[in-house]
Formats: C-alpha cells, sequence, structure tokens
C-alpha cells in the first residue's frame, strides 16, 4: 500500500506515551518495536503474572494488544489534526500462550477517507498465536469530512 | 434455550477464581453480578487509572471483558469434565466510556457437542457500549468427543 | 431504540426493488414481510435448486441474506438524502439448513452520524441456523458529514 | 505452512463438483483457477446480472464467494474421511464493484485437529474489494475425534 503522508514525529508521540501513559498499556507493558508507514510491531511479555490459573496467558491479554495495534497503527499516516476511533475487530485465538514474548504485527490493508482496515498477527516463540481484522474510523473535525 | 445440565458449584468456583486468581482479571477487577444458565452478567468499574491520556477508557479493558465472559458463561452449562477454549470473537465499541460501571450481559445463543456460541452486550450508565458474538470450542476428554 | 426518522416510503421502495431488481436477490428471492423503525424481517426459501449436492443449503445464501439485511435496514432511519454502505459483518452458521423457510430478523442496536450496527438472527423451521453482526457507513453527500 | 497431507484427487474433485453441482455456485460461476496445499484461487465474473440497481455488484456475492472458499479449501489437507463445515466468518467490504473479475485468494492460516482458520482476499482489477477470516470445524467420524 502507499500512503499520502506518514508523520515520524506522531510515531515518536505514540511510543512515549505508550510507555508512560500508565493504564493498561502500561499494566501489560506494550512496546512498539518497529513503526512505518502502515505497518506497526508490537511486543508484550507473557508474564507469570498474567497467566491464568490453568497456566495459560488470559486471551484478554491478547484482545488488549489487538486493541492497541489498531488505534495506533493509522495516527502517522493521516491527516494532520485527524483521529481515528476503533469501530470493530474480530480475533481468532490459535494457540494457547504460557511464557515468552508475544509479537503483534499489524499492516493496514485499506485506508480511505472515513474509514481503515488493518490485520493484526500475533505470534510467540514464532508459533501463530492470534489473527485478528479491524476497522477503524477516521475523523477529521477540520475539514467536516471524517 | 434450554440446556442439559446446570451445575451451580462451578458458577461459584468461577466466582471465586475470578476474584482470586489475580492477574488480568483482577487488574480489571471483574465481578460476577449474576451467573444463571446460559446467562452471566459481569461489572468492571471504569477506574480512572484505566483511561488513556484522552479521557477514554482503553478499548482493551472492554475486549478483555469480552473474552473474560466468553471464557466463563459456558462451564456451568457443560458436561462434567469438558473445558472450553476460545476460539474466536468480534466485538464493535459503540460509544466511548469515560466513568461509572460497565457491564457486560452475556447469553449463550448455540451449544453443541463440540463448540458453543455467545453474545456479550455491554452497557454503561445505561447506554449500550459494545457488542460481540463469539465462539467457543468445547473439548470432553473423557468422551473423546471434542 | 428510539430513531430520530422514520420514512415509509422508503419501506414501500425497497420492497419493489427488492422484488423487481434482479440479480442476487431476485435469484435467493428475498421477501421483506416485516419493516418498521429499526426491524426488518426477510424471508427465503431453501429451495431444492439452492442445496449443494450435500443436500444442505448453501451457507452463501444466509451470507448473502444477512448482506441484504443490513444493506437495506438502516435506509428508513437515516436522513433523507443519505445513503449508507456495508463496512463489515461476521455470522455464525449454527446449524445446517435442508428445507423450508429461512426467516430473518434484523435489529438496529446503534446508530449514528456516520455509522450504524445491526444484528441479524436467522431461524429455519423455528431453529437457530445464522447469528450476525454487521456495520454500515452512513454517508450524508449533502451535509458533507458520513 | 506445512500439512501432513495433500490429496489433489479431492482437489479434482471439488473443482468438478463446483463446475456441475448447479444451485449458488453455478449462479455465480465460481472457477477454481488455482488450488494447492493451504491455498486456492477462485474467481467469479461481476457480470451485469449481478449488479444492484445502483450499479454495484451485491456485496452478498462477495459474501458467497468468501463462504465457498472457506468450506473448500480445507478439503485436500484433511484426513482422509474428515469433514468440514463452516464455523462463522468476517469480511470487510473494502470497495465497490462494478465490473470485471474478482479473484478470491484463500490461505489456511492455522489447522488443527478440531478446526481450521483461513484469511479469504478478494481482488477487483487489481484493486482489494474484500478481505475476510474465518474458522471452520474439521470432523472425523471414523476416529470420534472432531
Amino acid at each position: 500500500m502507499q500512503f499520502a503522508q506518514f508523520n515520524p514525529q506522531i510515531v515518536e508521540e505514540l511510543q512515549t506515551m505508550t510507555a508512560t501513559a500508565g493504564g493498561l498499556a502500561h499494566y501489560l507493558d506494550f512496546r512498539h518495536s518497529e513503526f512505518t508507514a502502515g505497518r506497526l510491531v508490537v511486543e508484550m511479555e507473557a508474564r507469570a503474572d498474567l497467566l491464568t490459573p490453568f497456566g495459560n496467558l488470559h486471551g484478554g491479554c491478547l484482545a488488549a494488544m489487538v486493541d492497541h495495534c489498531l488505534g495506533v497503527v493509522f495516527y502517522p499516516v493521516i491527516p494532520a489534526g485527524s483521529w481515528v476511533a476503533t469501530t470493530e475487530f474480530k480475533l481468532n485465538l490459535l494457540a494457547p500462550v504460557s511464557r515468552g514474548m508475544c509479537v503483534a504485527v499489524t499492516e493496514i490493508i485499506a485506508l480511505g477517507k472515513r474509514s481503515g482496515v488493518a490485520r493484526i498477527d500475533i505470534t510467540n516463540d514464532g508459533r501463530a498465536v492470534c489473527a485478528a481484522q479491524g476497522t477503524v474510523t477516521v475523523v477529521n473535525p477540520a475539514t467536516g469530512s471524517s
């Protein structure tokens, strides 16, 4: 895909915000390891304290990771002043996770004036553990288009 | 829907486990306020420390809530010794949340030997904020049926 | 749900259009049996010629029915001059269909300026056979909002 | 992905069946242009008689195409005697289609004993028009596992 713009400053701001903002992103300790136009890689460690009593990572951690990636990946490539809201997403949990790093690769597959679609693939030690697809609404208050 | 069995002891065990197990369910402080055959009500407070820098509840909190509900609601109505794994779910975020209690009502809409489907509706102060639909795989090691 | 407007003339136009327009809607013979504000009931017969060699209705017939309902249900309740485009939907196929009438009940569960969400439940002789949830984009060329 | 088996005879049977079975697959004229282990390419022409009164291909045609691909792609790589049932799928409609060939590329992204997951990408004259992800249940009557 080609994008009309790419703002590397926003990439930095999003990384700083994720690292410092507290809340769920801090609790799950999401780290942006790569962030280029239309592509974001986020890491999350399957810490022992995130496992359920059955010894597996709570699926909600992966779901939250999907939500985070979807909400972040569009910002650098939308017009200045626009923002995105997550409309919806769907995920498949493909295999249980019990340790190690979860790596989520997000790629934008469609972007229009009003909405965008991305896919998120999460692996754990090289195994596919989650596959997701989601939609965001792009809103531009300045132009009135959304 | 009618169910072939309903085990109230499992209801209690799941409530205790959710309250004591730590991890994500503890961090988000899920509380089972109702749990009957095929229907589960869970509450989560939109605490200030769960809000993003934009003042809204991180969508990942609602996504984790959906995952939790889907993973729990089937246990009391499946055969003893069986367990469930979340196969997939889809959610729509309908409105932002900035304070108050989130109440997730989960209802089973289909249950077979191998899988089940449930819908989850989350409201916040009476407004619909999330609508979800998901699938679990039912596994019964004892009978060899899946 | 409450709606700001409801245009019964559009209900009639959509019924006529579905009955006369040809194409897939004609091939599958969708019939609007009820259509009120936020709620649409559509019928489709599981004709013998729609069954696969295994004797079951092709899932694509139910998927097309979901798409049709989602694309139609919003028109009477959106501002005059607006139109909708199907953004996405998700469906679960709950049981096979081999004969009789399929009845799809669609209900709008959220409607904003830019988008709407609906759920579709299809039954066949009283059994639930498909459950779906989908999103449309609402576009209003006149106001520039969308 | 690697697969434990690949049965080219089933590939041929599915192509013949799709071409001769009548019903929806015949009406929409699906053609299997490539079919290898874990990957299927299907073509469908956006014929004039499949367009809605607004001049666009009925979304139901793409939804039916997704359902067809999902239901077919797993057969050559599952154990002999097994069959698959479509559990669920989700699709995004990315752009309208008004003419030309629709090409659906389906790839299996996960396959276990009980279920499989695939993604389907449909392009029209090189543009992405639909992106889908779905789940099937794999049933093996012979072994009792499913």
